[in-house]
């Protein structure tokens, strides 16, 4: 089945593709009375934009969000919040020798196998375009954990990481790869343009912390908030790793050495914690700490080098995908990251007080 | 909420506490008229079982499962399969001394912080007791796939891998590491003894492999194969990190060195894929390639080791777990993974043939 | 929670206000390759559009259907189906005072109860209108089920109903009320015309039979066919009782009475039946004769007669609904009933489809 | 799918069939700290249970609730409850001319139609013995909603009602009938022993009401409260139809005769209404009147009075039901309804508390 929603009471559920006339989403389940209106929602949108610098995809889309239900008077009223935004930029042409052969790395073959049929242009449904509503449904969702700040940046694109010793979370808005290290930045310019030179791409991984939530959000066992967030970071274009905390350098690490020990904090404030391993959640459950997850992108399949492939009738043939795509997807993966993270906050931030009041 | 279902059509719930009467589990929606009994379950719940070797927690828990429902003259039925398993050994008295304070890593203090109570016997519900019913309903699910093979086993344990160049699929059986390399088997068996005299404990990496999957299965967006995948793996106690295939390796490849070039295969049998780096999933959705995940481990959090905590009350403390405890709960993870395997192979099977026939 | 999510793996989401700028639905879940264009949804709009005869509300609204997603060269892809209509008659004057006063019968009261804040411009979310994409959606749902054909019609309005001994299918399509017998569509023309004139509205009885569902769709308990129907009628504005079959003359019944003997069918056409008490459902399953459901609607509380009503405030007042609203609303509930009978079935489908194979 | 889980975030899932060895039920979502001990849940269980009268069957089922999980130290731990009942009372030699033939107005048809096989003994999953655990699982949501007071009753037998003038709620438990009405009690008495003589059966119509609902509760569409009512009576066995406060007597109203005008009421206490034809629920939410549902039970289909039915080969023959049946089964219907207004009720305030803080 499709399933083409997400979460358990503040649910959205997201429709359109790439050349479809609009895509769009309906945010389900929102609490009434918060203050919403376009304005709350183009910011994320403009920055997940495409065509902001010559490191991202040429494309020109205004992306410009509409409120279509849900809002009364500048404020929620209970009611789904359905959201549009038109395409208004679709050259159809680019993507017709898509149609004819199967692009390694994308959907193609898989949606052919499983549906019989695929709407080629553009991947279809497939396409990272199905995530400008992801951000705007984030969007959304921040406004329901106001007490929560949520950031996210590139940490490392291809083997070129940042270093930490030089992070400054003011620099992330500052360049074009939302890099908190100015000096990786200038790197990356360099490194971007020359796998664009060369038809190549290129992977990246983004970390994102979540700063203000309490402790208690979560569940024990499938609705786990680091199961969720699993489930939400990898469900988001040409993602193929998620980690909480220390992830897979916890396999590495001895008990002691893992362990986050704890103190008496100031009174009323929870224990101050003297690690964070754990990423801010233990069984499950948030522990008052920062949330940490880290998510690796792969790189872009689309890519002007040729690759061996087939046709839909099963004959060899090469492709080499003409047209305008980001030479390194998990740039512009860094606000749908956070919009993910929001979402699933805000929903067990519901959850939780559906259970424990 | 607790939401202690896993599923969307094949869908299992588990109840049940370390040190309650029972444990149990539910599982909806298997097909009818296939063969089931209690033989079916139990050797995968054996392969899980502690007290095997003393590489493992020495509680001696025969884990006798009974199918109590759904099941009628040796075949299932199409309703719900209810299973139970009763707690035998139950010492209360080893796990006295964490009523009182909290046991960093553990997951004590978010649940008082969530519940504002718990049940402090032996980790009450967040105990991996629990996934005892996954293996069990993971032995269900097998049932629903018969042309599917599932294979797991131990890649690491704390910094010492096992070397491919060594693998030898026979091999994960004959010790009690589930290592396809036997040297790396004795060198294990030199670290955990050494890590479980110093009171300490050890991170591990499983890896799972599903051969016999068809192209087809999964979705493309929030119900995707990879994405139900990080969500049933990252579910699993003490599991930190997630990857599809090549994971985070991915995020350091160039678009074309990450390509799976494809060619015409044998007729009737779906393409010849030159590489697997997607991990057998495209867009969501298999390719007719092996499916893989890997699963990162992080070390037991319940070490001799003092470390530095609070009580309840606030007051600061140490806190060594006694008891007995496996000194690297990645091991035993073994059958757990491969159950979650199953079980969201054996769900994604029936949403595809809803669906598309 | 609004959960404005209907279906469990054929699920369709509605969003929308009857002032706002549109309202819209998305239809999950749909298989694939099935001919879906506008052409197909448009004509069952237009039958419950209102403002065709002077029986149902004046308002002009041509109700025209947008498909934005899910659909590629005239065939469904699977994924997600956007709908889309625009609200072009929207008088918002008409609505002043039900801003200052709770009508009676309507949800305003409890909607401020709940949310603490309202759309109170035609009734909001609790609108009628929202059955528009109900009947949009029951369009789509209409093409998984082929093999179906699903009728509809009033049984009744007010004291006056139809007699069956004048039943005549080819008539329903032939008057302004759905009524299978002429004689009572013209009875039933007095009746509103003296109800309007009275400042007055009637209830209404629908009937709804689905033919050529075959044994064996729905479930033994919580998703039983009769409780998803239930569940879906009484989701209808205005829908207050539900019957499968004979309903409440059943209570009145002896168990031989309610019997529905049966005898050896046709060779592949399942038993002869020698009658249909239970409406062609047995512990929740169909059992292959046709499915009857009928569904009682109230009067429309938007009545001229002024009614004592309390303001927001708590002050004691009386109000008046002025507008142009029907006298009748189950007449309009025809489409609605057969779209949410279709929407059922097509989930039910599709269902037995993922367990039974 | 089976799908035997209800509810949204206090969801309860059950297994188990008549003959198996036990039957059982997991209460996932409930809160924490609430006191709950199996003497709370026994009471319930006993009203329902057989053997208590000779109106009844007469099968001696002790139907001693057991807590599996859940519960620590006498309240719950917002963890799930376990909840299990042993089938102690089998004869399955009573029902070995079920396996041959069906019987109709059973699922015996419609379950070999979908599943092409069944559990023949007593019903297997279709038998009323599943609403125990309903009944066990109503026992804890009543936990949940301590400020709800539930009572239902008997209303009619066959053509018998009751005569509302003489209604004493107190009489309910001083009957075998939950008959408010001591004469109707009578008269059922002779009723009922008439029709198992003649080996016939009798339908019955049951209210259930309840007190203390605030305003709020529900949701605008499709998790309705009314719309959540209809599903969870309907899911009851022998239910053919629902209807909240007039149901279909409202279809024979005038707008205002069915209007609940309202005056203001004491401060602080909501509007005082004059009337209560809605059934306490205005556009799918509570409006603080009683919340009233009226349910219609069938006769039970297994009588002594043959009836012409065919063989699993399709055969025809004739069919008696031996063994040991309620001549009315909507009297036991009675403590299920009140379940399941309960469990409706509790995962409604849950949701709710969930939106709407």
């Amino acid at each position: 089945m499709s399933f083409n929603t997400f979460g358990r009471v503040l649910r959205f559920t997201t429709f359109g593709e790439s050349h479809g006339p609009a895509i769009g989403a309906v945010v389900d389940g929102c609490p009434p009375r918060l203050d919403l209106s376009e304005a709350d929602i183009q910011p994320f949108l403009d920055k997940r934009r495409p065509g902001q610098s010559r490191f991202t995809t040429q494309r020109q889309e205004p992306d410009q969000v509409r409120i279509l239900s849900g809002v009364f008077e500048g404020r929620t009223t209970g009611t789904p919040i359905g959201l549009l935004i038109d395409n208004v930029d679709q050259r159809s042409k680019d993507y017709s020798e898509v149609a004819a052969a199967y692009r390694p790395g994308h959907a193609d073959y898989a949606y052919d196998a499983k549906y019989g049929f695929r709407d080629y242009r553009g991947g279809g449904r497939s396409s990272a375009r199905e995530t400008a509503m992801r951000v705007a449904a984030g969007a959304v969702a921040r406004k329901v954990i106001p007490e929560v700040r949520i950031r996210a940046w590139v940490e490392q694109i291809g083997h070129h990481p940042i270093l930490y010793s030089r992070f400054d979370e003011s620099e992330i808005d500052n360049n074009a790869f939302f890099s908190p290290d100015p000096v990786a930045a200038e790197q990356w310019e360099k490194v971007i343009d020359t796998a664009r030179k060369d038809g190549s791409s290129l992977g990246a991984v983004v970390v994102c912390e979540a700063y203000g939530v309490p402790a208690g959000w979560g569940a024990p066992l499938y609705a786990k908030l680091d199961s969720e967030l699993a489930s939400g970071m990898m469900s988001i274009n040409a993602v193929k790793g998620v980690e909480i905390g220390d992830g897979f350098a916890a396999a590495l690490a001895t008990g002691e050495g893992n362990a986050d020990p704890m103190r008496p904090g100031t009174p009323g404030a929870g224990p101050q914690f003297l690690a964070n391993h754990a990423g801010g959640i233990a069984g499950g459950i948030s522990t008052g700490q920062p949330v940490r997850v880290r998510v690796a992108f792969k790189p872009t399949s689309s890519i002007l080098t040729p690759v061996e492939t087939i046709t839909r009738d099963g004959e060899a043939t090469e492709i080499r995908t003409r047209g305008r795509h980001d030479p390194c997807v998990g740039i512009r993966g860094v606000p749908v990251v956070e919009a993910m993270m929001a979402l699933v906050l805000a929903d067990q931030k519901l959850l939780h007080r559906a259970q424990c009041g």
